[in-house]
């Protein structure tokens, strides 16, 4: 049985009873052939009826399998599917019984293996107060983190009033005019600085383009950078202030000593450590950059945001619950208790007794202590204690006088801090008291004075939360997204404390639990993709890697087989598992042993340091000058930005008729570049929808078998990452071997193991979809053999002309059907992309294409000179609850049929956008991306009956 | 300061600069006066600006402050609040700064405490695996957790589907033919089947009125009792049925052999067991008993429901998450696991070989064994293995091979479970070979099979949250029912599985948390109280106490003082602590030394196990013939019900006009029955609204110390456990010593704190509410000073003679305006009676008063001629979106004016109500109470454009 596992191989059972390999099956269609075939050996079981081999399993069988409650069709439901496909039966693949309790116990287990010191270790990441209100409320709330990113504002009203609020926050304390709704972390935030300016710079005779500095610097020190600012505007170049808002909140503000581009990390208002993120970055700039700042930005009426917008939602939450008031109290608390510390200092006390002396005059909340003892003492001390910390001290909003008292100890004061703050003199205030002091007002906006209580502001999260349509609502069937429910047993482990509050760099014996998470999902990570080493780094400058929330999920997945001993492995030859396998390799002949180069859908700081580990790679063998990377039109948008961002030209290579890479211009590209060329960036399976049959015959199996030398995994998807509104992805890149040196930090050696069986049911599903679509609408690529993979392309575009109806107009009259739109216009202008998942049972499937075969009708209407072609329900759509309520109704339809236009849609449960449609346009042209005042908020009320 | 705590005073700060002792207030008149009389020594003080003692506190205080986030109105506003009241100030009370974090931290270590044991011990407690996705979704989702009893049907149509699901589930499993939505506990239900047995028969010659088996019993027998129920109906008695859901989707269920009424306890689908409770208990009749029925039943069009509705709601959604087929794979599974340790009897193995016989031949899930060895060797080996059991073994849903392995172990089997299980012939099925199988069909209603994947469960549980107004939404002003928010805080702890996963009858010392957290709330209690002992125990049969609710919230309010070790009181001798000073101590001079009696308003189980009690203190004084209970108007309704059922004599003690009790005519019913006089039941601040101010001379201080005996406290309120759509409640009792042999249980000492804040903004709620509405609405019941206490009534009876307009419209037009009614009608007739908790702050009160002024505005327009007097927006009300967005609309007041009545509500974010208004006589004469067939649920689909 052993070595069954380590082949790829359909396993029918614990037994190994059908043990066939089907390893080379290179396209849907044959996918499809050979699961008939299989259907003679292997019934379709439910899972009490699954085939066990030892009797006991039969008598005792589980049943809390997780995969059977996250995908959506029942077997009689998948037959109906398959019947209407013309097929006769799907291989249901023996379930791994996944017993989610097992799973929680077990993680429960292995979160006990981290250690919950106090660490006072700082260098960008604090101790925080989650606030439990919000904890509960907001990120252990699934209509908070199952929303997509708000491309649709009339449904997603909900978050972009918080991401608004981020960044009216950001703006405020920071003292910048415009800033955007968060980047990944703080390190991506710097390097989008430094790119900013040097896009500005006029290089002649000029070599600097951009100053950054710290304020205050990870060694605590606070200085004035004013001169500097000057120097650099002089010299042309931009001034970067990286910086902290806590510290902001009694500190000058670098708006008010002229810096350009202010950024820095929000974790610390709010957002739990989790042993490095995922947070969120704040990046604001002047009001003159503002159009060529990164990232989203959310307006007034603009309808985009957000890359870490959960992360980001929390931290305006904060900001929300504390109020300047509040903000002020934690930061001036925090610096007081830093003060009490540094007193020794200036009032010849404990630290000179001591032998210690700090190193500089002015802090915040961090002090650098050269000491009089060995280090090693002080460290050791601390151990006793279980306090974390560096030959310094950062401290923070959860300090108390009792861990104040235990750091005196440590570095060998006698006093206590109850002493040292009576002998403290009054004038003794530290920043407050130095030309540093913030002077000016911030959050002085009505939101941010009013939710103070846990009853306001947990009305006003829910406020906004039932304005967002989410996957608690209906069905997200964004084509090239993935969107499906994250199982709460996925969500729960993120907030245990065991994970949430470990500094990222606690020595690595008080992180074990992580530690084993991450060796095993290495482990299953190489072995599914045949890569030697796994890097889940791309995103951390530094840190050992974090990403608690990948861990776990792919954990659901695979722990079973460990807990079982069982061999129970997959198709993973077989069909493309979605998630790992939406990779590619290059086949370009003339590559060889050169660098191909395959990268995945999303994920862009994956793919970015992908490309930063190739060029690496390239420059240490005197290539330098290999800088070309082709990119097939089908591959994710991602890609040529992070091409670019890498240093390297973009070429593009053309698609076929069928959406598949066009195998003769791509060898033509790598001819006619092959001395310069650097990479072949390809994504599989392609956007446009379809396996891509001629990369296929690689594709299909494990890519670092085939040549690639890099992969970047989304695992985004299958390992049920939440969206989130925006974000947090994950992104590990693998590499093969010559590549490991040039990875950004230290991996360690994985295998893999996996689950094939939501595979199948999501490309059922899309291909279940297109079925009943494909006598209404023109479906645009398929295989060879007709089907879609998990996604497909309806091509609306003739409808432009027959009925002045564009993919928009179907996109917004959706939502009055109460479904978000699909993908618009990517990859395919004029189009929609359609992605179901395997969690989506058939009756949403049947609602969705009901809707879609609904609307057909209305364009028919209107082709058909039944409805007039300026006002009807598609281009009035979407219908906001004010339009359908209002006294005058003068549309040649009735309010009911735009509103309730299917049976299923009905009042008491139908989701309503909350606005009609936005004029994108106009936001854009308009910028206003700070709260305005008042109207947009509750206002008080008037008193009218009274008099 | 030591002795200071154990005097009644208020407590400016830690360093006790105000200790004035406030003990003889006696009515609020009073309170205010004192409080502007403090006013001038302790300023109104925000958390920043309390006045601290020791400068580090100043310098580093608290920011997490627990109260002031609970607490609705800022400092700001209660100024503003008391100048409406024309008073200058408030007495700030110095702010217990009770840190959130550090509570949860210490509750961490509290439950840590507690050892998480597997427990096989059954006894009507089973593990159970709680879905996590009800668990996230429902248990832990303040939209389910903070609605009121579902009394206003057209804003509670989610919870009760839910318990029409919950009522559907019962009747299907047990074969009866209706079910209640639930009673407390299944001890509860016995009792109530015992009392409707007795009320039905005739006793003329007969002494039996019914007969109550259990089926399964405790030891696991399983027998067949249709001879018992035919001699018992000869008899002229009822038969009633003790049995288990999850053993009767398996079994012969007692609706198929004659039983007239079956109960239970429903813990097992998904509640999880928290130390004994709160669960819910089932009850269902035949056809015929259904008018007699106790509790409330959920009606297709009926409107009133639910006794402990959050965990009835947890067991319907268990239910429906698994289904018919997943029920029955649950009861199966653990029926296996039985069976296979049943094994050694039934062929001749280990069981025998280790000199063991299992004492029944039919059995469930549990199995009673008479040891060959000592049973102390047995239980000496399962502690080895960190298992609790009794000489017999009860399984459940979560038992694995890896336990059946280690129970056998333990018995003395050298076999395995997969050995057992090799060898188990094809024909041992146990109960499913014998009469006892069930062959009927269940569940089999389309919401039980809809449900099963987690994409849908979610969408199905947020549909229904959807439709009911909570506290997430807007102010539930419900005065005698005190609806605030739970906090997060508060909330957390519950699911801890360290809490959570504590079987009630696990050894003492593996529950050491829970005792620690009892022995605290006891002591707390009883120092308030004035009590020598209190009972946590009213509605628990057996078990050991459990109420973590109730701990771990008073343990938010009551923790700091340990932790910072100050000695920071409150005005518990002032003012009366809203949920502890609900009580009332009786001052019938007749009474002196016999029994007077004092219960609060409401837990009708403390109601009864106190007068339990005192019953049985008088019988042993040989006084049975005390009988006669006397209950002023102004008492709680649930009183005169727990008179009767503790076998009392009621007799009503009148009211004065200002709600007061008639004190000369309770003296002169002292009088008239003194010698059969049992107890004196008074409700304090009465039902009316207003301090009792005779009573009040010691009704004030603590009830135990002016000659009370019994007092049962609710804490339901100030101490924030959930309501959850209706219950739990939690009722301790507290006796003077010679009561206390006569308690349900063995209670142990307490001591008390409190913090009086919360009340004091609840008084001052109530009292600037009553001042805003007091010139359009008559208020009914004010004290001698013109003050409100914590509630208070308006008088609409007027308007049914001037606008025929009663309470039900004023109550169902707040609906529009986007708020659950006032208590109708209670305590007095066509009256409303608003509580606004202080919880809610000034800006939700005034949206409150501008709504109630509206309407008075709307009544004037009827009663001076310019709206019509039966169609009108009052008698219309509620309307649905339904009834809104109709194409025809008939009605003499345009839609925006039904729908949007004030500027606050607004169409992207009104709660709308689902249905319009309630036929309750309809409902009530045809009562369907199982779920109606398809209809109300999603139907599928049809095929509507694609032809």
């Amino acid at each position: 049985m052993q070595s069954c596992a380590k082949s790829w191989r359909v396993v029918i059972s614990r037994s190994m009873k059908a043990c066939a390999p089907y390893r080379n099956i290179s396209n849907k269609g044959d996918v499809f052939k050979k699961l008939k075939r299989s259907a003679a050996n292997v019934r379709c079981m439910g899972t009490s009826q699954v085939l066990w081999s030892r009797k006991i399993e039969r008598i005792l069988p589980r049943h809390d399998d997780f995969s059977e409650r996250h995908i959506g069709p029942g077997d009689k439901e998948k037959r109906e599917m398959l019947t209407t496909l013309g097929l006769e039966d799907v291989l249901h693949l023996c379930l791994i019984t996944t017993g989610e309790n097992e799973i929680l116990d077990s993680l429960q287990k292995i979160a006990s293996r981290n250690k919950m010191w106090r660490s006072y270790i700082g260098m960008g990441y604090y101790n925080c107060s989650v606030p439990p209100v919000i904890q509960r409320n907001l990120l252990e709330n699934s209509g908070w983190v199952t929303q997509y990113t708000p491309y649709q504002p009339e449904v997603a009203q909900g978050r972009l009033e918080s991401l608004l609020n981020y960044q009216t926050m950001v703006c405020d304390i920071t003292g910048m005019a415009v800033a955007n709704a968060s980047l990944l972390d703080e390190g991506t935030a710097a390097a989008e600085a430094m790119q900013l300016c040097n896009r500005l710079i006029d290089f002649s005779g000029k070599d600097v383009s951009g100053v950054l500095f710290q304020y205050p610097d990870t060694e605590g020190r606070v200085e004035d950078f004013t001169a500097l600012v000057d120097r650099a505007h002089k010299g042309g170049a931009l001034a970067c202030c990286a910086t902290d808002l806590l510290a902001l909140c009694v500190l000058r503000p670098p708006g008010e000593f002229g810096v350009d581009i202010a950024l820095g990390s929000s974790q610390r208002f709010g957002v739990p450590l989790c042993y490095g993120g995922p947070h969120a970055a704040f990046f604001a700039v002047k009001e003159n950059l503002v159009r060529m700042m990164p990232g989203r930005m959310v307006g007034v009426t603009r309808d985009a945001a957000g890359k870490e917008a959960l992360l980001a939602n929390m931290a305006a939450m904060y900001a929300l619950y504390h109020g300047p008031q509040g903000l002020k109290h934690i930061a001036e608390r925090t610096h007081n208790a830093t003060l009490i510390l540094a007193e020794g200092k200036l009032f010849n006390s404990w630290l000179k007794r001591a032998g210690h002396k700090l190193q500089h005059e002015n802090f915040f909340d961090t002090l650098k202590i050269n000491c009089g003892v060995a280090g090693k003492d002080i460290l050791e001390k601390a151990s006793r204690r279980e306090i974390n910390l560096r030959l310094g001290v950062s401290l923070d909003e959860t300090v108390t006088e009792r861990d104040l008292d235990d750091l005196l100890w440590i570095f060998g004061c006698e006093s206590s801090a109850e002493l040292i703050a009576e002998k403290m003199s009054e004038r003794t205030k530290g920043l407050l008291a130095s030309p540093f002091k913030r002077t000016s007002k911030f959050l002085t906006h009505p939101v941010f004075n009013s939710y103070h209580s846990e009853t306001n502001i947990v009305r006003y999260m829910k406020r906004l939360e039932n304005k967002d349509i989410s996957l608690v609502h209906s069905m997200i069937p964004l084509g090239s997204c993935t969107m499906k429910l994250n199982s709460s047993s996925e969500l729960m482990p993120i907030t245990w404390r065991e994970f949430a509050n470990i500094h990222p760099f606690v020595p690595l014996d008080q992180a074990e639990g992580y530690q084993q998470l991450f060796r095993q999902l290495e482990r299953d990570l190489c072995e599914i993709t045949g890569y030697d080493k796994i890097s889940f780094q791309p995103n951390r400058q530094v840190s050992s890697s974090d990403k608690l929330w990948g861990c776990v999920s792919i954990y659901a997945f695979c722990l079973v087989d460990t807990l079982s001993g069982s061999l129970a492995y997959c198709t993973l030859g077989q069909e493309p598992f979605e998630a790992i396998f939406e990779l590619c390799c290059a086949e370009a002949g003339g590559l060889h042993d050169a660098i191909d180069f395959s990268l995945s859908r999303s994920g862009a700081q994956g793919e970015y340091a992908g490309l930063a580990a190739i060029k690496a790679y390239l420059n240490s063998k005197g290539e330098s000058h290999r800088t070309v990377c082709l990119i097939p039109k089908s591959a994710h948008g991602t890609n040529p930005a992070s091409a670019q961002m890498a240093g390297m030209k973009v070429q593009v290579v053309e698609v076929d008729k069928d959406g598949n890479i066009d195998v003769s211009h791509l060898k033509a590209m790598v001819d006619k570049h092959k001395t310069n060329l650097a990479a072949i960036m390809i994504t599989y399976p392609s956007t446009n929808g379809v396996f891509e049959e001629n990369v296929s015959e690689v594709g299909l199996c494990r890519p670092g078998d085939y040549g690639s030398d890099v992969s970047h995994l989304n695992l985004h998807k299958t390992f049920c990452i939440p969206h989130g509104g925006g974000g947090p992805g994950m992104g590990p890149i693998g590499v093969k071997q010559h590549l490991a040196p040039f990875l950004p930090s230290h991996p360690v050696m994985m295998g893999s193991k996996g689950l094939a069986h939501a595979t199948e049911v999501a490309i059922l599903n899309a291909n279940y979809m297109a079925k009943r679509l494909e006598n209404h609408y023109k479906i645009l690529f398929r295989g060879s053999k007709g089907f879609v993979a998990h996604e497909f392309i309806l091509d609306v575009r003739p409808f432009k002309k027959s009925a002045n109806i564009e993919a928009v107009d179907v996109a917004k009259r959706l939502q009055d059907y109460g479904f978000h739109a699909p993908t618009m216009s990517w990859p395919v202008a004029g189009t929609l992309m359609i992605e179901p998942t395997e969690s989506e049972d058939k009756a949403e499937l049947d609602r969705f294409c009901d809707s879609l075969l609904a609307i057909r009708q209305e364009i028919a209407d209107i082709e058909e000179g039944r409805m007039d072609s300026r006002v009807n329900p598609l281009k009035m759509a979407p219908h906001s609850l004010a339009s359908i309520t209002s006294t005058t109704w003068d549309r040649p339809y009735s309010r009911e049929y735009a509103a309730f236009p299917m049976p299923f849609v009905r009042p008491e449960t139908k989701f309503w956008p909350t606005i009609s449609r936005i004029d994108d346009i106009y936001g854009d042209q308009h910028l206003v991306c700070t709260c305005p005042p008042m109207d947009v908020y509750e206002s008080p009320y008037e008193e009218r009956a009274s008099s």
